[in-house]
């Protein structure tokens, strides 16, 4: 039977041909069918709507045909679903899970299982957008309240912001703030500190031309640097894990003049004394442990606490109470004129994103386990590693800790700490290696089990019965250093123990929230598409989730092979030749992106260039980032119909050319528009001896039609969670690797504890605190590509960009639309101009945009890149029924309005103005409105159906930035204050 | 330094003593505070208010001394949750997991990811009640309405029920249809079924006096029973694969007066003629294929299909769609009086829970794949079988279906047998392994890649290069036996194949309906405790979900250690000598005990005894399995103060002493009282030669404190799902064990696949599709049991009885309590009785049920076991907070009766009788209303903050009887005839 039969071969492809290949259709298997939304008959009717025949014809007119890729991308081909998750578990086993005690700021821990079913891995928690409309967003806005209560309270400092991108850039924010506090240049940090927190904040020193110094603070004979001292940066427990009060060293430096900041432990500080009772003005830290998997280094919530006076001078987002029109007291986000998208090159920081859905998840932790559990938790770690260290000293080596929390130093000689080492290798546990043969270190956390620390006394002692030695090992919790002050006494961290009233306070506030998992969030430039659950579930494979950053290669091979499969397709996308991880968000990235391009133009001698040219319609975070990296920023005004004002940019260049480093273009513009002339625009700066900066922002217009390293770019930064599916978590994670061009390659960030291949001398230093910034959510971004494809990817541009047009078509009759391209055509967003109905009618952007809510959708943009305006992005996964009620909508909407223009309604009494109408308001039994209840709830007839009920009334803003209310115990006072 | 130093031994143990041991205390730690709702300082308060001053005083006041348990449980101490899930992981990689090929009904399948996670994994879909409540229960009776659809669309049959517990209790109740309908008493199974529904038939079958034998309907020979005929159970596609039109034979049925069952495949019916459509009557099977995990035997959700005419016979649930009090089309629960708890003995089935979860698992299943998805599916697994086939005929074995659609019978000799079966080995594949040494199986399935196939094609061959043979390989596709009607052209079935637009459907379901994650749901009887995420976690775990229950039992180890370790536990806490796990509910598990009876009675020479004796109070479910398990229900009455009447029985035992074979008592009773004469009452019993069956119902009052194997009971069945924490669903899984003294173990059930211990002659036969019922979700009572260990349970037991008379203690003042123990206390619920409230108000217990609502509430049990009463059993998992505030919310509804009492409202418009308010109808403009719409909406200050709103009005139930709407198809019908 091994013959060749030609005709039986023959038969059998005959017959499965007619028998059942015919009927089968791959397609209805495939991933991209899932992430679109549009099905073929909705894109044929929209294409119509257009009127355009084909997808083809639509980016002739829309994407300038000079830039146009038209090669397939080299990308494999798609996976399903089910192969996905087959394929992602053989490379999470590529990893070797070994019990990591380095300590470094990353720590094993528990996920409550609440928590990570109820929260971290259910879309209504991860799915929703930064909470911008209030009124549809309490939900999480308690949560990061418990936040910033939680790490004011423990940390004994009074504000705190809703997180930050991790403990290293938090420490560089802080440096940050005892610049602007002081006004004064020196800023010292000890040696005793994360080396890659030094690194962070030495390279943002660098860059903002802040003097820095690495000293030992605790020596008598370093120099303060008195009348230049803007502040110091210390860590308790430091590095080598020794508690020290810093109570006196604090009030030396404030003497000085100085700031005292200093990274600390929130789970350490519920049983020592908080480094706020030392009477530091900052405190800055990871809340990792707090039920966050340490995921290869993130993502996870940094924290930044400070005294009161600093408050305006925080970065990133706070979450206060302001009162809604019905004296309702209300969550919002508050003093949000602090902010770059406000204050541009004023702002504090460059931060936009933040680590919203990892701070619910610390905070949700800290509720949980509340003060008691927390404090056993604590104290359970302590006495491990008190029984450890006593342990080590019996078998006759040091530990150089004089206090000590939850980290050893261990002082052994070079056949010990062989010994150790071979050891540890055996029984597969990671311990902290420092330089030389003289230390090793170790840290304990709360999952070490009676077995795990067995193991551990086997491993630096060779035996299993040695006689503890507890001489000269304090007794921390009856020192001075024992916290004496109660923990998280609000109700919120008593009230939900039980699970049954854990899970309920979860649901209730994840009710309140309006993510993607109930409607569209169009929000232009920031928009959001699936989140797709195969993409999420790879995230909590302990495979991934439970590998510490600093471990070897050897054990991170998984990992690295995601890595360089991510590096390559995105080389491919963008036409880069190479990609840095290490940026965890966008605004990160730019400044990396920018400092690179600093470092290169320094190697070729070009110092002097220093001026960065930013459009006026650029985000925001582009001069902030700018300033952060030690440029200076100028302006090019855009033309009417929403490009650059080419005349103006080669003005610009004129005036600065010797000065000229780099022009940022967000390509297609913020305008939503594919330029003409964006490869003229490139080589005027390159032919200036400027680099340039594309901002990656809007890459989901362009994967597979576009490439920016192709059309002048030399480098880039992009938002994976905008273009590549990483989910916005109410606020973060996110990530923004960057790629750039050859010649800037040798300038790319380094790590002081794990090595690349970028030369340290050369490089731009350390940007995050990980060497390949929140690592475990890259997996996401690499699901999504490996089950779109070459095909899928382009057609998810392709879609985008129709979905864009067909809401402009459909909104063009009653709306003024403000940009477009050459031929007519936007690319993946359109802006509705606001501004001359708004004079008309008294009605303006906000109106619109709260009135949304009633219909049960999120705004749009409001207010930017244009004053009231409102910019929608749809993205390609919503349908045409959808993008359809969205208009409706917005029709109905501007008839509202001309019932105002026509005097049908009062201008101070109307459906827009007294929007959102909150349950409790729509049947209160007094009524006065000169609209019925119907109106103002059910607007149109779908709206029965499917509508998100806003939780209250329209927040009053101005209420909320007076009366600073930002944590419980601000709550507390204000309420007795009132009494 | 391996010296034993004593001193330094002291110094460190008073070191840790004083340091740290002393402030950490294990219990924050421990599962046990998740578990249990109230803090210690509110139990002290509870305590308070029921007038005793501990724990054990309240017990001594509650359960008869002479029952009282007083040694400890001998469980093995509580794991932590971390510790349970690193236990469970172990566990189950001590089961292999095969590529299993069996067929036999169970498939490999993938669950869609956003299934997975936002259905099966989510407390909003897993921790709802049966819909009782119609108004708070619209999203889950949405999805059953789409599986009843889907169901009858795919057979092509007219009505379908909410599921049934499994393929072969399904086919045993459709033979009841057939008896029922035709009033006669002979049923033939076709030797082609599964073995395990013929089994289980038989059982049934036998039970019920049903003459029933294993024929080969295909035989022109066969005797057909003419005039005795009530029908025939035919399979298609049958056991070995095959695929034959049934049209003739069916005619030849229903010339014989007989009606045609036919077990059939959900996934083969997409492309092959339904089996409705060769004109058959009643259709079963499995839906399990469709994203259910195979769990070594269950849960998945049964499905009974049939033409209209026989609506009426269906048991189990069915749901239709009706109107509340404003027209607006809802659904709810429709002919509930053929149910056992309104219906009794004359119910058509024992059946309480069925499948829901898994259920709405598979309606979403073919809501996400859609029409062409599926059938592409189908078509896929039948391309691979038949290319498998022309495969193992190109290597010379023969193929001995004619037509197949994902099934193989493979003619082999014996040396290919061996060998194929040592290279199945080698791959990790399992076969089906026929008696004789002739043939073998293999069944394809979805999950079958390409790579898989070809690993099929070399264990069949031994070669890789084997050329094709298709020589009478049928075209399904073209033949007839092609499917030439439509599937599923519902818009539901159409509208969400992008998974955004789906996420949102089940989002848009889910906020609609009430689980325990929204608040409590004391239904007394039935209640609902913790169902904890940490015991949900492993039932994904592919280790355990991925396991066919046919395999050996070498490759499910695992299960096998979970099945012993829960045994030996629940031996422990019931006093009983063997656990059976087959019954795969509360239901099945009576019908077993009550078999076992039988069994050992005519095994001593007992046959006349046939009598079982049932107090009148007992659960609707008592009488009709009594009936079902061929016994004659006779019933004993009530004393006033809700105990068994000892006279009556005694009368009852007098008059019946030769034909009594058993007794069922359920304790507590459903009266909620620990009687204090049960030990009198067994004995009296025994003394007659009866068997004493306790119902476990109430096992959760009394595990730690007595044990019913003590005090008399020769068989228990123990509802897993709501003593041991398995989420009911929304009206199931649930598992039903049952526990035996030791003669009675040789009748426990045995599986015609799966060997057990128990000797097949002399055993009842066989009650479940599965050897072990539905193991998978045992794995959450295990889970429950490690975590709580012996005292945790115990406590859990305490707690739920001082909720219970906490309740009755702050509603004992404003409502009539209706019974208590000895000593006034009750057990773990409370009955108020509103009867003489009504008399005096004309409120009845539905109308304070449904104004429940209106708080936020679920209602108690209605009319159960008293009509108009309401019967609370809170558990031990609700706070003293939720609890005071249902407390409250009936103390206002109190007082609400007496503004009716008072003539303050009249009686046909109030807040009661108007209840349930929904949103629409409180914010209409028109409010016509005596009271308040505030009076409505938010009757208390916290409702306003905690209030879970009613979807609609309140249900028409009469509406919904007469115009019965089961599916999408009757809705279209209806709505073209409005038109």
């Amino acid at each position: 039977m091994l013959h060749l039969l030609p005709r039986a071969v023959q038969r059998h492809r005959t017959f499965l041909a007619t028998n059942v290949v015919t009927i089968f259709r791959a397609s209805t298997k495939s991933f991209v069918r899932r992430h679109i939304g549009p099905r073929e008959s909705e894109t044929k009717a929209m294409l119509d709507t257009c009127g355009v025949s084909s997808l083809n014809e639509l980016i002739k007119n829309t994407i300038p045909t000079q830039i146009l890729y038209t090669k397939p991308l080299d990308i494999a081909e798609p996976l399903t679903e089910a192969e996905l998750l087959a394929r992602i578990k053989e490379i999470g086993n590529m990893n070797k899970q070994f019990r990591s005690y380095i300590g470094m700021g990353y720590y094993g821990c528990h996920i409550p299982s609440p928590i990570l079913r109820n929260v971290l891995e259910n879309p209504a928690w991860y799915t929703p957008y930064t909470p911008y409309q209030a009124e549809i967003s309490q939900g999480r806005m308690e949560a990061l309240f418990n936040f910033q209560s939680m790490v004011t309270n423990l940390t004994a400092l009074d504000v705190a912001n809703a997180s930050m991108l991790d403990e290293a850039t938090a420490a560089a924010e802080a440096m940050g703030i005892c610049v602007r506090q002081t006004k004064k240049k020196v800023f010292l940090i000890d040696e005793l500190c994360h080396p890659q927190t030094i690194a962070t904040v030495m390279t943002r020193a660098n860059s903002l031309g802040i003097k820095s110094y690495i000293v030992d603070l605790y020596s008598k004979d370093t120099n303060l640097y008195t009348d230049e001292l803007a502040g110091v940066l210390l860590q308790c427990p430091d590095t080598q894990g020794s508690v020290i009060d810093l109570t006196a060293l604090t009030d030396k430096i404030h003497k000085q003049g100085g700031l005292v900041v200093v990274a600390t432990d929130l789970l350490a500080s519920t049983i020592i004394k908080p480094v706020g009772e030392m009477n530091v003005d900052v405190a800055v830290g990871s809340s990792q442990r707090f039920g966050v998997p340490m995921g290869y280094g993130g993502p996870h919530a940094g924290f930044l606490a400070a005294k009161r006076k600093l408050v305006r001078n925080l970065p990133g987002r706070l979450i206060g109470v302001s009162r809604d029109t019905e004296g309702k007291p209300v969550y919002r986000l508050t003093l949000q004129a602090r902010e770059q998208h406000i204050k541009r090159d004023k702002a504090t920081s460059n931060i936009c994103t933040a680590q919203a859905l990892l701070a619910n998840v610390a905070s949700f932790y800290a509720v949980y386990h509340g003060p008691q559990g927390m404090k056993d938790i604590a104290a359970d770690v302590h006495h491990k590693t008190t029984e450890l260290a006593s342990t080590i000293q019996g078998a006759g080596m040091n530990i150089k800790n004089k206090y000590f929390f939850d980290t050893l130093l261990v002082e052994c000689n070079p056949s010990e700490r062989k010994g150790i080492l071979t050891r540890a290798r055996l029984r597969n546990i990671n311990l902290r290696v420092y330089p030389g043969d003289e230390y090793l270190g170790v840290s304990l956390d709360e999952t070490v089990s009676q077995k795990d620390l067995s193991d551990l006394k086997w491993v630096f002692t060779g035996a299993h019965n040695i006689i503890p030695d507890v001489t000269g090992i304090r007794n921390l919790h009856d020192s001075k250093l024992a916290r004496t002050t109660p923990i998280l006494q609000f109700p919120v961290f008593r009230d939900y123990h039980s699970e049954t009233s854990f899970m309920r306070y979860v649901r209730k506030l994840e009710i309140l929230d309006y993510g993607l998992c109930n409607s569209m969030i169009p929000l232009g430039s920031c928009t959001m598409k699936l989140n797709a659950a195969t993409e999420m579930i790879p995230i909590t494979f302990p495979e991934f989730a439970n590998i510490h950053p600093f471990v070897p290669f050897s054990q991170a091979v998984g990992y690295q092979q995601i890595l360089n499969e991510l590096e390559n397709d995105l080389i491919n996308m963008t036409g880069y030749d190479k990609i840095s991880f290490q940026s965890n968000s966008g605004s990160q990235g730019e400044y990396a992106g920018l400092l690179a391009i600093r470092r290169y133009l320094e190697s070729i001698g070009e110092t002097q260039r220093t001026v960065c040219l930013v459009p006026s319609s650029a985000h925001g975070t582009n001069p902030a980032s700018s300033k952060l990296a030690g440029l200076e920023t100028v302006y090019i005004s855009s033309t009417d119909v929403g490009s650059i004002d080419l005349d103006d940019m080669k003005r610009k260049v004129d005036t600065y050319s010797d000065r000229l480093a780099v022009a940022m273009f967000t390509y297609p513009s913020t305008n939503g528009v594919f330029d003409e002339s964006i490869t003229d625009m490139c080589d005027i700066i390159h032919n200036s001896g400027g680099q340039v900066y594309i901002d990656g922002a809007n890459m989901n217009a362009q994967v597979g039609l576009a490439r920016p390293g192709d059309y002048g770019g030399d480098v880039s930064h992009f938002n994976l969670h905008k273009t590549f599916c990483i989910p916005h978590g109410g606020g973060g994670p996110g990530m923004g690797p960057i790629g750039v061009k050859k010649h800037l390659i040798p300038y790319l960030p380094t790590h002081p504890v794990i090595e690349t291949d970028v030369d340290t001398t050369r490089s731009l230093g350390t940007v995050s605190a990980a060497p390949f910034g929140s690592s475990l959510i890259l997996l996401i971004t690499w699901a999504y590509i490996r089950m779109m494809g070459p095909n899928g990817l382009k057609q998810a541009s392709l879609i985008a960009i129709l979905n864009s047009n067909y809401m402009r078509r459909r909104l063009e009759e009653h709306f003024k639309i403000l940009f477009h391209g050459t031929h007519g055509f936007t690319a993946h967003e359109v802006l509705l101009d606001i501004r001359s109905l708004h004079i008309k009618s008294g009605i303006d952007a906000t109106d619109i945009a709260k009135r949304l809510q009633d219909y049960g959708f999120h705004a749009p943009t409001m207010h930017w890149p244009v004053h009231d305006n409102l910019m929608i992005e749809p993205t390609e996964s919503e349908n045409k029924k959808q993008l359809d009620r969205y208009c409706d909508a917005l029709i109905q909407i501007k008839k509202e309005i001309n019932e105002v223009v026509n005097k049908e309604y009062p201008l101070d009494d109307n459906v827009l103005k007294n929007s959102p109408h909150s349950i409790p308001r729509l049947m209160a039994s007094e009524w006065t409105h000169p609209y019925t209840r119907e109106k103002a709830a059910f607007p149109l007839p779908w709206v029965t159906q499917e509508k998100f009920w806003p939780n209250c009334s329209r927040v009053d803003d101005v209420h909320g930035d007076r009366n600073l209310i930002l944590t419980h115990q601000d709550l507390i006072k204000a309420d007795s204050q009132t009494k």
